[in-house]
Formats: structure tokens, sequence, C-alpha cells
């Protein structure tokens, strides 16, 4: 970085309260002597230096009264980043052109990128050097498969390496991964519960939503603490032999989180960056045994046997150039899991199977059940074949929501998922058997009703491929918590009708 | 897009005066009803409709006391962009997810796009749909050469399409481009004053510049009036033949506009949107035959001859299908043209030459001449390779400045180029015949140095490739608006002390 001259008069720092997320925003005057003197314009990017830390952030202009001559505003992010105090001293200058972002263009001209490339990228973005509009290019020109084996495990190396690495002191630690798309798939809480309760060390630290309307961390908000400190999460695992954290507040492969933001906003996947996102966030968390759930459906992320195949291929090649064992497990990804999709919805879900509810969703019960056998299986802990009968004894005999509960308290107590104020219910207009489901619009709706920023908002599904219905019975219910956002998802629905759609006796061939 | 009920009580707007550029931001309390209704938080893209017209924003929460309750802030972009008064009423609700986003998903995806997906694109793009993330994602996944011509023919149509489009109402209109990346290459001014003085039609419209320290617009704009409307380009054209303005205010293909705004932070180049960038703009602006200048040279845009014909290639498939006249020109780019590199310093080189000053640099005058000489070959007004006699008479006697005065004056007036009041110059250290000159330092010594939104910023050069030089002889001088912005470009150039590289004789092999 430039030395930024100490002649120059400090600028004065104002907290302005305006959330930009990730970007750090600052605001200066037009008339302002440095905006003029550094040859600063609207969206320049600017170093700014305080007496401890810098940051490169992006330039608004203030032609108003907003701030005074001599001060500098701050978004929230900026002022956060830097541990600023009101009236403390900030100097800027002009950052150096980016290194690493030529790494990005070679990528966009299809060049293949290694570790110390991947590294410079990387550590610029946890550093703050990139702007949005960079991480865009980068996250696009990754995009699809454009990552090959060698260069998503140098990307993945290059993540762990920016952030910490959690070391439990364990010959075997398990953890688990769900590749998305499948709306109110929450196996993890069950799955964690059960293998806690065997005795196996699993902490699990999860992202929230990227594209979908809910994580696992999402979810788990509503009935627990979920931002741990690396400190708190080693006492709840050293005490619970487990954790059920949000990953983002321990700096476990930092950049993921940044990215994640932009990638929402983008909604494109990229085969490379799903691999060295899961992989990253798993080994930084200590992981040496990974399961790894994908569910093959036409409308889930993965929408067929090969697609499956492909990305399995390059998760065990990624892994084992990494030293993780990893196992790859196909589930059925046709239609959602259990009765609700959103975080509370789901919270629901996940208590019922664990309280052994009787009305408690099956399917999900046996994912969960399947999974926890089959990670039994791959921990030695238990006989080849028994690890379905060892987890079914586990979550039948109290002992998997024993643990639950005990993980929770040890977080900072559990709590019942709040209930959205706001529903609206679709009936079935005609007789007929349900014939398909469109995932990814289901999903859609429950984001437009406010999942996940909103907990309790999302969809409860009241049928199954399959199944039988009878005009008027109910088919789904939407939950919001505003009436705004009930009403874009009911409008959504109405403009697709085949959400869920029925085949009559009379349109069957 | 979604009706917003009457029932809500609109916001009354504030002009924040926050110049955000071409993204608009709209700012709300974090308490706000409507933010806690609608379910928004920072980023989330918002319909801001008021009584006349609406726009999609991203919105910045506010948390202190920024605002009332019950105001919503504005940036500039947004305010004016709804043409809005202070306390108008306005009106906020969920944008549909923007559909021609897929479009780009697939081109990441790989999918070849159709001139109705590459025209919901760009009308999205013009009608503010897009965030700055989405349109990073569009240039980089079109970016190197991922469009083929028949996607870089329907790119250009959409382009066109979404804007105005001029008639001159006349059999023969002719035009020019320059594929850049060559510092300095300002023949433009020159070859239009030549070719409107022979009476030929050649509205010329320019860009600024992308990633450069100037275009022919920001050049013209140091010595006249650019910023025309289309009335006032009609009147100056059907008076003197020609125009030199900007394209920007007359709207002709304003998609490109506004990626010109992102591309610009990215430096990322798209062979198929350099084509459909160039091809909409000169059609749009009713040209029939246009004169496509390549300069090629190891540190230029085109760096071989190889690459030269591939883009040649596809520009000629390109303007084929879009029936214009083209014709391509191979020239020299192995250093800068002309003795400067920034807006006014250009415009000086420029004029000299116009005026046949015996300092006037001989490489510009001698290009702009032989490309002044094939555009008068190709319009068929004079017999085949009797062009450069031609142009060289009409310049020499002085017609072409007089022409050139002549079009100045119609657009509003000339004035003399401004000085830099800032000024570093380089001396040699050494002895030595200049070797090799990187043009891609020297444009970025230069964009360090203000160019071209400081438009008295640049480079001066005082040698060329092959000249000998002496000790202590001045190899360039840097100009600068600000002592902040000198700095950062000296700094820059001592950095890479081979910007101009001398070869002295006991090194030569």
């Amino acid at each position: 970085m430039i030395f930024t001259p100490d002649r120059v008069t400090p600028l004065q720092a104002r907290r302005l309260g305006i959330d930009t997320r990730q970007e750090p925003i600052i605001y200066l005057r037009a008339d302002s002597p440095v905006c003029r003197s550094e040859g600063f314009s609207a969206l320049s990017r600017v170093l700014v230096r305080t007496e401890q830390c810098q940051i490169i952030a992006t330039l608004n202009i203030i032609t108003g009264e907003m701030l005074r001559r001599g001060q500098i505003g701050f978004s929230e992010s900026a002022w956060h980043r830097l541990k600023l105090n009101t009236n403390d001293s900030v100097w800027l200058s002009h950052p150096r052109p980016v290194q690493s972002l030529s790494h990005v263009r070679a990528k966009v001209y299809g060049h293949q990128l290694n570790k110390p490339q991947f590294q410079e990228i990387i550590n610029d973005i946890v550093d703050g050097h990139y702007a949005d509009v960079h991480l865009a290019a980068f996250i696009t020109a990754c995009g699809d498969d454009k990552l090959n084996d060698t260069e998503i495990t140098a990307l993945t190396q290059a993540m762990i390496d920016s952030g910490s690495r959690i070391d439990w002191g364990q010959p075997l630690v398990i953890d688990k991964h769900c590749v998305g798309g499948l709306p109110g798939n929450r196996t993890t809480p069950i799955v964690v519960a059960i293998l806690a309760a065997s005795g196996l060390t699993m902490p699990k630290t999860s992202s929230r939503a990227i594209t979908s309307p809910a994580g696992t961390a999402d979810t788990m908000e509503t009935m627990t603490e979920v931002s741990l400190s690396l400190e708190q999460m080693k006492q709840v695992v050293q005490q619970e032999g487990a954790c059920l954290a949000w990953g983002g507040s321990v700096r476990l492969s930092p950049s993921d989180d940044i990215l994640i933001q932009v990638e929402r906003a983008l909604d494109i996947d990229s085969e490379g960056q799903l691999i060295a996102s899961v992989l990253s966030k798993k080994i930084a968390a200590g992981a040496t045994h990974v399961l790894i759930d994908i569910p093959v459906g036409p409308t889930a992320k993965v929408r067929s046997k090969e697609a499956a195949d492909k990305l399995a291929a390059s998760f065990n090649s990624v892994a084992a150039k990494l030293n993780l064992n990893i196992q790859i497990l196909y589930t059925d990804g046709s239609q959602p899991v259990g009765n609700g999709i959103g975080p509370a919805l789901e919270a629901k879900d996940v208590m019922a199977v664990l309280q052994n509810d009787t009305d408690a969703p099956q399917d999900l019960k046996q994912r969960a059940l399947s999974m926890a056998g089959a990670m039994l299986e791959m921990s030695g802990t238990v006989e080849p074949d028994t690890g379905l009968e060892k987890a079914t004894t586990l979550l039948e005999n109290g002992l998997a929501w024993e643990k639950f509960c005990a993980i929770c308290t040890a977080q900072g107590g559990i709590k019942q998922p709040d209930e959205a104020p706001y529903l609206f219910k679709l009936i079935a207009d005609k007789s007929g058997k349900v014939d398909q489901v469109d995932n990814r619009r289901l999903a859609q709706v429950a984001k437009l009703a406010g999942a996940p920023m909103d907990p309790t908002a999302g969809i409860e599904i009241h049928v199954k491929l399959g199944q039988q219905v009878q005009p008027h019975d109910p088919l789904l219910t939407i939950h919001a918590e505003s009436s705004g956002e009930l009403n874009y998802a009911v409008d959504y629905l109405e403009n697709h009708p085949e959400i869920i759609r029925l085949k009559s006796k009379e349109t069957e061939q």
C-alpha cells in the first residue's frame, strides 16, 4: 500500500448508520479538499487508513449538507471493519491496483489458475479489497464447471488458509453436508443428535441459506443460539460431543461468507465454488470424515444421475488430494422433505422427529436415519450393515432428543420456534393424484414469503407425490411475517398453478 | 410488475444528494413501517413507483437519524430517473424476479442465447432492472470470445433496438472506429475534418474512454461542446456535413453506456461486447460505411496478427449480417501515436496536425491521412489509389482545419485545451536506443495521473522507438491536476522502470 504523507490533515470519522451489507462505503463531500487533491470521484476505490488498520472502500459523493467539511461518513460495514469511534482521525489515498484481479481476468480468458493465484484472490477478498462487481466477476468466471479438480483443490486450500482452522484433538471428527436444492431437507440436526448420542464427535458448523429458503444455521437459530465464538463452540463440543453452530462467526473459510452474499444476488451455481465452499468449511472445522448427501431429482439442484456422478467424481478427487475421507450418498430429490419449508417450519419437523411424535414426517425421519446409519458405519464404530438399526434405536429410545436438548442448552438455551402471523391456504380445485412437485418454484414461493430473513416465513406442504386428493383438500399453506410478502408469494403461486400438479383420472393416458 | 395497493400510505421523497453513479439507491429507516410490512432488508431490490414512472433500486437501510419516519431518501441517479420533486409521493413494493437474469445464467452455463433473450437482457438493463453485480455477471459471462457471431449479431441488434436510431436521409453516411489499446491514437477529429472538407457526410458520435486514458469524446470536450441533443447534432451535420459529438446524450445504444461503467471497474475485455458496442453505435447513428482501425502490437489491445484476423473475421461476419459496409485496416500498434496521452494533451496534437504546425507529430498525421484516404476510396468518391493524395491536399491546404473550426463553432464554440498545474519529468539515466515502449503501462500511468476524468492529466512522450537518447534527455512528462494523483503516477513509474526501455550499446547482443 502507498504511504499516506503525514502532512495531510486527517478527516474526522462520522458514523452515518447506513447498512450496505458486506461492501464498505465511505461518504465525502464533493467540495472536500481531499476529493479534489486526490482526484476521487463517485465509486472510486479508496484506501482508508486509521492509526490502527486500513481497508479499501467504495466512495459515494455527497452533494448535500449531510456532512460538515473535514468529515468523512461511514457505512456500518466500513465503520465496524475499521473499529472506529466518532471523530477518529482517518486518512485517504489511492489504493494500488488490486493485482489479483489480473488472475480473475485470466480466468475469464480461460486460463487455469494455480494455488498462489487463488491465494492472492482469496486473501484480497478477505481483506475487503474486492468491490461487489469484482466478486460478481470472480463468481461468474468460475461458474458452472469452469474450474478443474486441480483448481478446485487449490481454491479450497486457499480458502482454508485464509481463516482459522480448528483442531479438536480427536482422531475421528465426523461431519455431513447436503448439496442443497431440496426444500425442507433438514436432516442435519437429527443426524447430529443421533451421532453425538452414540458417542461420536460431530462439531457441526453450518452456513445460512445461499439461494434456498433456509440453511441449517437459519433453522437452528429458531431453536437456540447459533452465533458461537470458537471458545464457546469448543466448550459445547467438549461437554456434549457435538454442536450445531453457524460457521460464519468463527472465521472458518471467511471468504466463503463474503462470496455467498453476492452468490445470493446472482443465483449462479458454480460446481467448483460449491465443492471449495463445502470442503474448505469442513476441513477448517477440523473434520476427518464427511458424508456428502446429493439429492437427485428433476427439479432438485442436481437433476440427473449423470450430473450427480460428475459432481461426485469431483468431490472424491478433490477430497483425496486434501486427505479428507468422504462418502457420497445419493438421495431421492423428487419432492420436498418433511412438511415445512423455511427456518421455523423446518425446525418444527426436526423437533417432531426427535420427539418421536406420531405425526412426525416419516420421510424426514427415514432420510436422517439412513444418513446417520451410513455415518456410523463410515466411522467404524458399528459393524457393517448395522448402522441403520443402531441409529433407529438411538432415535426411538429418546437418547437423540435428550442429546439435542443438551446441545441447545449448552449453546445458550432451547426455545420453541415462533409462528407466522399471516397465512394463506391453497386448496385443490379438483380431485386427482399428486403427479409432480416443482421444488424450485416452491422454494421461490417460500422466499417471496420472506424466508430465510423472516424466520417463521415459508410453506407447509400437506400432500406427497402419489397422494389422492379431493376438491377443497388443502395442498399447502404459505406462512409470512408481513401482508406484503404474503401477497407476493400468493401472486407468484397464482401465476404458476402447476407447482403442485394434480392428474385427474380423466386426463390419465 | 405487481400492482401496489392504493391503501398503502405513500412515502415522501427526499433528495439526499448522494452520487452513486449509474446504480439507483434508495434509503429507508430500519423502523420504517414499509420496511417491516414488505420485509425489505439492506441490498433488497425494490420496485419504486411514483405517479408517473417506476424503477428498480437497491435499498440501503438507515439506522441513524438521517431520515424522518415516512420519508424515503434517494441517490442522485434514482432521483433523476424518477424525475422527482421534494415530498413527491412514492410507493414501494417487491419487484418480480428479473426474468432475463435466467438468460445470463444460461450463458454462464455455456448455452447460446438468441435475439429475444438478448433483447430481454438489454431492455432490462436500459430500464435499470440490473444491479451492478448483475451487470458484472453479464459482462463476465460474455467475456473473451464466449459469444459466437450469431450471438454477437443478436446482441448488436438488441442494443440498436433499445435506443434511438438516426436517419440522415443520405445514401452514404461514413464513419470510423478504432479498436482502442493504443494510447494517443487520436486520428478521428483529423479524419472527420478531412472527409467533411471533401464533401462527405460524417456525423461522428464517440464514446468516452472505457479502460483507456482518453476517448475521442473526452478529447473533443477539451476543445468544444460534445453533449449535443439529437436536434443539435442534426443541425450541425446539416450545416457542416459532420459533427464530433458524444454519443451518450442522444440515447444511441443506451445499454452500452450503462455496461461501460461496470466494464471500466472490471477491466475485462469481451470480443463479442466490443463488436456489439461498436457496430450498434454505428448503425444506430445511421452509418452505411464504416472503417475499423485495428492497431496491432505486442502491448496494444490486439497483440498479434492472428488475434487481429480472428477479430476482423467476426467484425466482417456480423457487419454482413447487419447489412453494414465495413472495411478493416490493420495499423502499427507498437508504440503510442503522437506526443500526448490524455484528453487535453491529445487535443493539442490534433490541433497541431490540423494547423500544419512544423512540430506536429508526423506519425499521427500519416495515420490520419492513410485512414482518410482509405475512406475516400471506400466511399467511391475518388478513383482507386488516389485517396491518400486527395486527403493530403485537403489537410495541407488548410481546408480541413477550416472545416474543423466550423464544426466546433457549430457545436457551441472552439476553445484551447487547458494546461495541467502539476508536472513531473522522467529523464534518461543512461544513453541508449529506445528499444520497447509498454503501451499498457503508459496508459496505466496516465490513468493514475487522473485521465480521463481530469481532462488535462496524462503523459507527454518525448521519444519514439529506435531513437537514440543521452543521459538527462527527457523521456516523458506526467501531467496531473492534483499533487496526490501526480504522486501515484510517479510511484507507479518508479516501480516499473522498463515502461520505456533503453538498450545501450554494451548490452546489445
